[in-house]
């Protein structure tokens, strides 16, 4: 038994980069946090770690229902309609949350289910270019924006229904997990989420793998030529494939729209180029422009003298369920602002 | 007056990022190096830090003249035929390097100043988005690639001629610099080096403007989520734009069959991906294994154990001017090879 002031236990199904990083940091911030890893190696070595990890999904569930835990699903987007066959099932009294890179297909898979009151979607803008438990580690979060979305509330307020408190609760614990990782919980719409993360993530993957394929085509004299400018633009080339093809493929739609715009640019680029007077300059001054203002808002602002930094996102303490609360959340929304539960 | 065994003088004309890393490399090697900076206050400041540096042009390839020193083009390509008109006039005991982004422009200078038997070209391949003197530094070239082109050897010899001894010396010389200050010399014909940087140095930043535009397209939301794969696709976008434009523009012609060719994968990516069933295999497939393969030839080599790196890329141990000298040129730079002079 918990403490009635002890946060609500977590639950992670799945312990790869994104899950087991979770569990880490939530069990250093002493929560009452386990999870299920499907390999049954990667299970052994989190326990191995002295974590509560097990390689048995039902039991896991069981377990997570006796405790209401907050379910976080931690599984490449193809796992997901699996487990929530499971989670209908064995877990009734739990809330639902995910770390999955695309919003859309989720949350139509938790509608198929009928969890909508159970289901605040969440995507931490975290990660490396590894994969599984072996590449966790403590601090991953650590200042990155966490998405956290509230159509649910949204379609509530439409229709006029006041939004029920068992989902206000599972937004506001979900909140705070957010925050105790130290990341910043940027409330977003599914479809906003997702053209966001098509522009901002799903193409520069895409982007990665077109440059390797293309300075692989230059031979290895080119190859060996290559520096940083040509390392970083393909570092995430090297994630796994599976995963990559997961995010993109079950973003297509808006991925699309971000590619038509990047190849757009590209084109005038090419075009300009191909001229007895090659002039890039709007193509390169707007990028160095755009560029150098991601910079100045992104991380710590300059201000800041203490080696606590201080974000740039604005912040939202948001008191959940008050008035005007699903509208405060929508502005919050379009200045890409934070949120915190006070 | 110098002692026979020292290496020959160096005389830096540009003290940016590049050349003024060099300056600091060459003198804690105990080179005779100096330098000439078109600002005044860049000047002071590397004079303040001890180096021997002036903002007179004309004085500085005087003293270079008296030297017999290398003089070595650390200035944007559009500045590079002025600085040759001076060095025609007034150092004409001179050799010649340059540590321009592309080859093809500077020997179209170099053969119209009349200079290619005192020219050897190079280009390192090393820097970050940050430029003039105040970002140079110790250390820059450390395990880099830095290009040495043998278009003048090659040519020579097609004509049925022997290189000039002058020139064999110079290219000796050259070379020695290149590797004292740790980087490693990868001989290229001057076409072959800007098709290479075309693809794994000019495209790069191409695409780093044209995504930093498209994320910028997305709003502030976008920017708010936009974390590493989109940063570091980006980073070289803060580069300064007058440097940027100077590269791609004056490797048109080669950054536009690279471009096509990117534009052509994305293309393709794009349909796979505007379809009842998203499919993205083949791009990501090829991409993962190209970027893994990059990364396992790219700098040190697994086996080394020692805390002395070695390099992946094949050495070979070269007697300028010996036989079939020009011809092992050639197949070292087929494989992406390095030189050191025996």
């Amino acid at each position: 038994m918990t403490s009635p002031n002890a946060p609500r236990p977590v639950c992670i199904i799945g312990l790869g980069l994104i899950g087991g990083s979770l569990l880490r940091d939530l069990a250093a911030a002493g929560y009452s946090v386990y999870g299920y890893n499907r390999s049954t190696s990667g299970a052994r070595s989190a326990r191995k770690a002295g974590f509560d990890v097990s390689d048995d999904l039902d039991d896991t569930l069981r377990k997570a229902n006796d405790d209401a835990a907050i379910i976080v699903l931690a599984v490449p987007m193809g796992a997901v309609s699996g487990i929530l066959d499971r989670v209908v099932e064995l877990a009734p009294r739990c809330g639902i949350t995910d770390v999955v890179s695309v919003k859309g297909p989720v949350y139509d898979e938790i509608r198929r289910h009928g969890l909508e009151r159970r289901y605040v979607g969440g995507h931490p803008m975290a990660g490396t270019q590894f994969s599984g438990w072996r590449a966790s580690k403590e601090g991953l979060f650590v200042r990155a924006a966490w998405v956290i979305t509230y159509d649910y509330a949204a379609e509530c307020e439409e229709r006029g229904e006041r939004t029920p408190q068992e989902w206000i609760d599972l937004f506001s614990d979900v909140t705070r997990m957010i925050v105790r990782v130290k990341a910043e919980a940027v409330p977003a719409r599914v479809a906003n989420h997702d053209m966001a993360v098509a522009r901002v993530s799903h193409l520069p993957h895409v982007i990665a793998s077109a440059l390797s394929v293309v300075g692989d085509h230059g031979g290895i004299m080119a190859q060996s030529l290559a520096a940083g400018s040509f390392k970083d633009a393909t570092r995430v080339a090297a994630t796994d494939p599976a995963l990559q093809r997961a995010m993109c493929e079950s973003n297509a739609a808006s991925l699309v729209v971000a590619l038509d715009d990047f190849i757009h640019q590209l084109n005038q680029a090419r075009d300009a180029l191909d001229s007895d007077e090659p002039n890039i300059a709007e193509l390169i001054e707007f990028g160095h422009r755009t560029r150098t203002r991601l910079e100045a808002r992104s991380g710590a602002r300059k201000e800041s003298v203490s080696p606590v930094k201080i974000s740039s996102r604005p912040v939202l303490r948001l008191h959940p369920g008050g008035p005007h609360w699903v509208r405060q959340l929508a502005q919050t929304e379009d200045i890409g602002g934070r949120i915190e539960i006070f």
